[in-house]
């Protein structure tokens, strides 16, 4: 097992990594400092590892709430269902909830805890790769709005986060791609050397190659822990880990929240934000093509619905945390392994891009 | 004006308390850092500040919501309609939310300031005597629950306090009355001179005399702001304000939101947190009965409904954010200026206490 802090001085918490995680009581117990505990999974993920959680608590006052499966359940009622659980139980402020699942559970758990008599405390047991390697990691908690995702939410940091490798052998392909996606988005942004090893060893990593999952995540999120480290509420640098989302929530939010895996929409648009970026003369041709090839061998779409046309894309675009006062900005690539900030967007360039690539 | 600080490093803010400051649009400039600014107030506030506070940002992107009073609308359905509007609007993560109004604006405005975006500035204008002296003070914002008061939400501090006393000329004798009790409170809990005070210049609160009424709000808006500061999300003293709220959330959840102001609940139950603490023998009977008279003396209840009984009482009053894996723990008091953390009570003096103060 390894471990890995992320370090956010009284908010500081262990990243565990390895195998048969999920079957070690200590982990869990060592960071629940009550008799009452809630897991919160749901229904693709309860059927295979809930009772290999319960069985590690089985001396606590333990609940769980088994939610649907999918992002379009990330919602304030699901959250609701949370609250109402809880109460139902009667859990006091000291309890502890456990978030065994993707990003979505992991996202709403963590939204959960945040709010409940003010804050909980919680344990993020992702089940996916994105979860593993991304959502799970760094505090940001919340739900999607109708017109937009994650606009709801607070950043709020969990006691520790389990991420067992061993999980990954039953998710499906789908499932796993989408968490390459951003496992990619670490090279791009601030690893070159990472981006060219996921270049050389992507088919080990389709292949589940154990070895090379556990040195893709691991590396991933000593990347996600030293960005979160420097900039906890996204005041700067955090942004960069946004590289290819705002196309990527517009695509989410327009086509219909869980049409797309969020991996999805975020590898195409990482390959629309690169695109954008060639036009700012920061990559090249060739740079542009070695981003899509690579997304395209991780069997991710590369290509924005046709349904979504550029007026929709900005439309869809003008909701997105990093815009200010309604301009939209975002972030873009200087190079491959070096992301900018937030960048106010020539509006010019931007519709070309929307209108041009992928298109017929 | 005068200006109190509460004191929470990178999160400090002022209060400000004097007459007139709704027409200084200087104070409100001060503290937005944006162009999009939305005002949240209710359908009793609206008619008579809302212009004066949108004339003062007339160079500003305003929109507002209007949403109906009452603690019954205190709900997670009310916030969800600031999110609404907000996003409706395509507001950023940089807007300002101004929360004119009572406890119950100032809690809703404050949690979607908290949530919306995972966080934007708010400003706290309240417009009763309980929202200047209590609730608008120390960052504790949320939602009611079916099941339970306050039980959704997060610490989250305002940019200031804008508590302007001349907005008390239009408070209902019911809503003054109703901010007395937290007003008592301050004196009850930690500072025995104030409470003397009370007693002595009670009558001139009831006449809304001014300089009575702007000692009262300074004197009680320091006592929580020194509380605040020394204790922010409640892990000590700051438990200490809740005397009486474990008992007054049970009438108010019990009876139905709405039915009781929060300052009436607050009041019973503060009567019966010093009956309690009389069978403990902290509180002389002559004590008890000081503390009954000036709330009477302030128009306030001092009887628990009678719908309520010991049962009910105890079945409600599980649910509280001081107790600890299910067990009931209250404020007491040591004496009139002292009071007791928050105690494991002795479940037969509670009983004692429920079944037979203002039982006939």
């Amino acid at each position: 097992m390894k471990t890995l802090l992320v370090a956010l001085g009284k908010r500081s918490y262990p990243i565990y990594i390895g195998s048969g995680l999920l079957s070690r009581p200590e982990l869990f117990k060592k960071h629940i400092k009550s008799r009452q505990v809630i897991v919160i999974t749901n229904t693709t993920i309860a059927p295979i590892y809930l009772d290999t959680v319960l069985k590690n608590l089985d001396d606590y006052v333990i609940e769980y709430l088994v939610l649907p499966d999918g992002e379009q359940y990330k919602t304030l009622d699901s959250v609701t269902q949370i609250f109402d659980k809880l109460l139902a139980c009667k859990f006091s402020r000291n309890a502890t909830l456990i978030a065994l699942g993707g990003g979505v559970i992991g996202d709403m758990g963590g939204f959960a805890a945040a709010c409940y008599q003010r804050g909980i405390a919680f344990l993020q047991i992702p089940t996916t790769l994105l979860a593993q390697v991304d959502s799970s990691v760094g505090g940001k908690t919340g739900v999607n709005h109708p017109l937009g995702k994650n606009m709801i939410g607070a950043f709020y940091q969990p006691q520790c986060v389990i991420a067992d490798a061993d999980v990954l052998d039953t998710l499906d392909e789908r499932q796993l791609s989408a968490g390459l996606a951003e496992v990619i988005k670490y090279g791009l942004i601030r690893d070159a050397g990472f981006f060219n090893w996921l270049e050389q060893n992507i088919d080990l990593l389709l292949a589940r190659d154990k070895s090379a999952l556990a040195y893709a995540i691991e590396h991933s999120c000593k990347n996600k822990a030293e960005i979160v480290a420097e900039d906890e509420t996204e005041t700067g640098v955090r942004a960069t880990l946004n590289l290819g989302h705002t196309f990527g929530h517009a695509i989410e939010t327009g086509v219909g929240y869980g049409e797309y895996l969020h991996g999805e929409a975020v590898a195409i648009g990482t390959c629309l934000a690169a695109d954008l970026s060639r036009r700012h003369a920061w990559l090249t041709d060739v740079d542009v093509e070695r981003i899509i090839a690579l997304f395209k061998h991780s069997r991710l779409p590369v290509v924005p619905p046709a349904q979504l046309d550029a007026g929709r894309f900005l439309e869809l675009m003008a909701v997105d945390k990093k815009n200010i006062d309604g301009k939209i900005r975002l972030i873009l690539l200087k190079k491959i392994g070096l992301a900018t900030l937030p960048v106010d967007v020539d509006r010019e360039r931007l519709e070309l891009t929307l209108k041009t690539y992928g298109r017929k």
